[in-house]
């Protein structure tokens, strides 16, 4: 499954490059991550209401081409790989009505207690929620 | 009491105008508040696990002059109000080596707490520090 | 004229209260302004390649409710008031499908040319859009 | 040559799990990058003066442990790599007076033209430059 999520691009997220600044890339990944999860039909709130925090444990970036303030852009989102410790989301951003990514990136995330930020295996502690994101992995 | 705290502008915190963006302004305002709490001999992280978190209610900026990249700063925190319900800072930003303020502005801050969002008076929770609080007001 | 703008909160906007941080309501306020500027048939983008830059002079914020992560917010933005030198917004941002606000505010905005910084006159220099913008004004 | 900067996590800088926003990290970096380049006797903005700029073409960050409000950070900065075309800078974050590190990452910058965003050739446009960034190489 790959899902799209929608950006334009703010006036607060450029820098005096004229450009948006890198360091926003990965806010409007987790903006697609949160439109991802939505499609099992529970927000990433609740998830966290569950006792789930997702932090991250790694982050991957490959710029090519700039962003501009009000560009539109497309960021499709989908899950490359899963286990019950991690899941790993990979992303590619383009401007709304272009075919090739001006941008694209991962971000791993370890599955973790809320309380004590201790890993969970969501495989045993969720395991509907587990099989549903498996069955929606695309490598 | 005038406690000053120097901060020097970040590149992310600029925008195509090529100035500092105006939001990062209440950011700094937030760490010269810190540096503040700091001279009463607690840090805000020990406010807060004593149970008292500081919401705004009330920002208000205005802007003289442009801040730009690298420019090292300098912003005079002070309390000018006091109740046992808020608490208000009032704030001058200038240039290091100068003495005109770029930005002049003031938060004003609920107490309240930590797990129900209500209203605290800080009198009667704290009276030490409140006593303390109102001894360095300047108006 | 109001115009509404929706948006909803990122989870880097949030803070370690648990909700949206205070200094985010000001981007939300340029998010609406975009929007605003808009409904005359141009971009801020293209205000921007006319030469006129707009540097805030004021920002006034009243926080009344916390925003939280997911919220899906309103932002209704208007004129209150427009010189040949300068605008004001005014701002109301409230819950999608409630009708109090949660957060009222105002901007204040000089027009300044693009390369001087220097105040223009937006009344000689752009009069068939000044007059549209005065139309609008909705004190 | 390693130059290390030091920061204190901003309380905007948290998010709602309680602990500094992954996307702060790539921010810290940008800080580390401008001391770094101080130590060759000119700034960040006077680069940018002789008509140079650096996106990044790559961001990697790896995350091992959480960094908490008022904690103060060391980051360690060197250049790993460095072409006509690119450098590329490794960073590693500690706590003050801790020794392993909470977090790691690298940025690869493009040397570009500041009015075109072409590549430009550092070796021949600053020689100088480029030896004593090349002689700084620590891989």
């Amino acid at each position: 499954m790959i899902v799209e999520t929608t950006v334009t691009v703010r006036y607060a997220e450029t820098d005096q490059m004229g450009v948006a600044h890198h360091a926003v890339y990965p806010i409007w990944y987790e903006l697609a991550r949160t439109e991802y999860i939505k499609r099992f039909g529970l927000t990433y709130s609740q998830l966290e209401a569950m006792g789930i925090m997702t932090p991250l444990t790694e982050l991957s970036c490959h710029y090519r081409e700039a962003a501009r303030y009000e560009d539109c852009l497309v960021v499709a989102a989908r899950i490359t790989a899963l286990t019950p410790a991690r899941v790993t989301f990979g992303f590619a951003i383009r401007r709304q009505g272009e075919e090739a990514p001006i941008q694209t990136g991962s971000t791993t995330l370890a599955w973790v207690d809320r309380e004590t930020f201790r890993p969970v295996n969501m495989k045993k502690r969720f395991p509907q929620l587990f099989r549903q994101l498996q069955e929606a992995v695309e490598p």
